[in-house]
């Protein structure tokens, strides 16, 4: 497993994301790690992301897998072209769609695991799909379709 | 339309969701005012809340669509059964599936308008579309599954 999460590579300019940032202090700071296969990220939910008493706040959760899916598919595209995650890499993806199915309750309290693998990933885009566990159950299962682009068209 | 949000008839002691509970500080406190045919949600990132500088963070437009997408429902099944809302009417809605799809960049600096209606309401599940808005472009559309549950369930 790389001991760097992907997020560190993105490019200072752009770093900014409120899901995933380094350079916002108010954001969420989700992180990818890679481990060859599978993306990983952990995630404990601070005790205002409730939905109910007791339970997670499902857009957070949403959220979560929206960035690691980001991330998880910027390791793979790295991976299948032979480089290393680097600031200057290029490789940028963005999301066009989001589908995320509640299989049940996600308890508060405990750190979440989010298991993302690359089911399809092409010039143009990549597929992820990511299972999200507390206490190792599997509460919520997460399909991203991720675009990728030229990172100078994020320089606006 | 109602002059009041139907989150301010969400029961007191399950109203502490992040993104929508009125009794949530800290959260997004997103509010739904339903016309009688739509759900209509209006909402200012704030300047943190950014994906890329200048545009919207896709997990927080996904949250907004969430929360107003089960006011809308919750707002449509109290017309359906002839009802106002109300702190005790015991009609509850949660989320089983959120699909977003992020048409074009979501512009910064300007409110969102969310227009949502609700496409199917049965006795146990609703579906509720979404677009929203940026200067009048519609840049995301959502696909919201709600279920409907007794509240005494979320008394936990």
């Amino acid at each position: 497993m790389n001991q760097s999460p992907i997020q560190d590579y993105y490019p200072d300019e752009i770093a900014v994301c409120y899901g995933c940032g380094r350079h916002n202090p108010d954001g969420l700071q989700i992180q990818t790690y890679w481990d060859g296969t599978e993306g990983i990220c952990r995630f404990t939910p601070r005790p205002y992301h409730a939905a109910f008493p007791g339970y997670v706040y499902g857009g957070l959760i949403a959220s979560l897998i929206d960035c690691h899916s980001m991330g998880t598919a910027i390791a793979a595209a790295h991976q299948a072209a032979g480089r290393e995650p680097a600031l200057d890499s290029g490789i940028t993806f963005v999301t066009a769609n989001l589908n995320v199915s509640y299989l049940k309750p996600t308890p508060m309290g405990v750190e979440l695991l989010l298991r993302s693998k690359v089911r399809e990933l092409g010039e143009k885009k990549a597929i992820v799909t990511t299972s999200v566990y507390a206490d190792g159950m599997e509460c919520v299962r997460g399909e991203v379709v991720a675009v990728r682009i030229p990172s100078r068209k994020l320089d606006l």
